[in-house]
């Protein structure tokens, strides 16, 4: 065990969500990841710090990335359009992680500690987008509208991506017929919100 | 102290909420407030179940009010309408706790632990709009959507709201120029959303 690893990280990551799945999340020990991983304790530890960081991997810097394409975009975008395409761009390494995305909302949907901190996690997405706009010089409230409706985007075409049958683009990988990318029902969220408000509001 | 107390309730949320601003909610103990509004502990208890409670108000009922009136809403209206309607009815309630609400907002934004409570109550909040809007016939994405996008509406124009300058509406109380309601603030929120969306996304 104490010789190299090799995607010892990846193996881990799976073992974990394999677990959680089968036992539960609060029934899964450190030591029983390892174990299925074929790793130590020690290797698990020096690639995470608990069992919770496992699915929410800072590896994954979806913020980081989705702020410095806010920075990065085109002047001429309004400001809704410019988070949700940092956000599309952001995304773009999670697109090979589909069935492990969807295995991971299972757990988290099962374990309401684990949903709180999902919640908590895309409302700072959310803050962070709206600082960065501002940093562009959008204005209040327009900079915080436009970042809750991007991550609203996010959120519900997450949701439906990993919602969606695995059959089609998983089991048999036919690059003729491409699924849609999570990237593409990001883009198809913003386009039903914009559909949803675009009757003028008959309220007094 | 064993007799009637009138309006106890109040008088310990506005002894809560002083303590708060003056000593830090961490420091502030149920006795040092029983204390401030001159009940016992006793009859703290007999209203609220610990300190924080007093900030998240079960009493407060927006999310019931909410959801009540999105059954009760017209059929005509489309389903952004139907939440920020909904919500600009369940707000009522607020309108004359306005000055409450920006010092319990204060609170809140230096106490992590808080700020990511009212996060998960938001949270929950577009979670009930959505299954309110379903039960109506509304169909996903549409329902989460729309419901996201209202409590988006909420957010913000309840920030702005509490966010205003209080001389004009609260020092000198005019009739004949009357502020900027809360619900006025959360409908202005859904036209800035409908302005920020309003435009073709040139995304690829």
């Amino acid at each position: 065990m104490g010789r190299w690893e090799p995607d010892a990280r990846g193996r881990l990551a799976r073992a974990a969500l394999d677990l959680y799945a089968e036992r539960g999340y609060e029934q899964t020990t450190v030591a029983d990841i390892a174990q299925r991983a074929g790793v130590t304790e020690r290797t698990f530890f020096r690639h995470f710090t608990d069992k919770r960081e496992v699915l929410f991997d800072p590896s994954l810097t979806l913020q980081e990335t989705m702020v410095a394409a806010i920075a990065a975009a085109p002047a001429d975008r309004t400001p809704v359009e410019t988070v949700v395409g940092a956000l599309q761009t952001a995304v773009a390494m999670l697109e090979e992680r589909r069935d492990w995305s969807r295995r991971r909302a299972a757990v988290i949907a099962a374990n309401p500690s684990l949903l709180e901190r999902e919640l908590l996690k895309l409302a700072a997405l959310a803050t962070a987008a709206g600082a960065a706009l501002r940093a562009r010089g959008v204005r209040e409230p327009r900079a915080s509208l436009a970042a809750e409706t991007g991550v609203t985007a996010f959120k519900v075409g997450f949701e439906h991506w990993v919602g969606e049958p695995p059959a089609q683009d998983e089991a048999v990988q036919e690059p003729e017929s491409p699924a849609r990318t999570l990237a593409d029902h990001i883009g198809e969220a913003l386009d039903e919100i914009r559909a949803l408000t675009a009757t003028p509001r008959p309220l007094g």
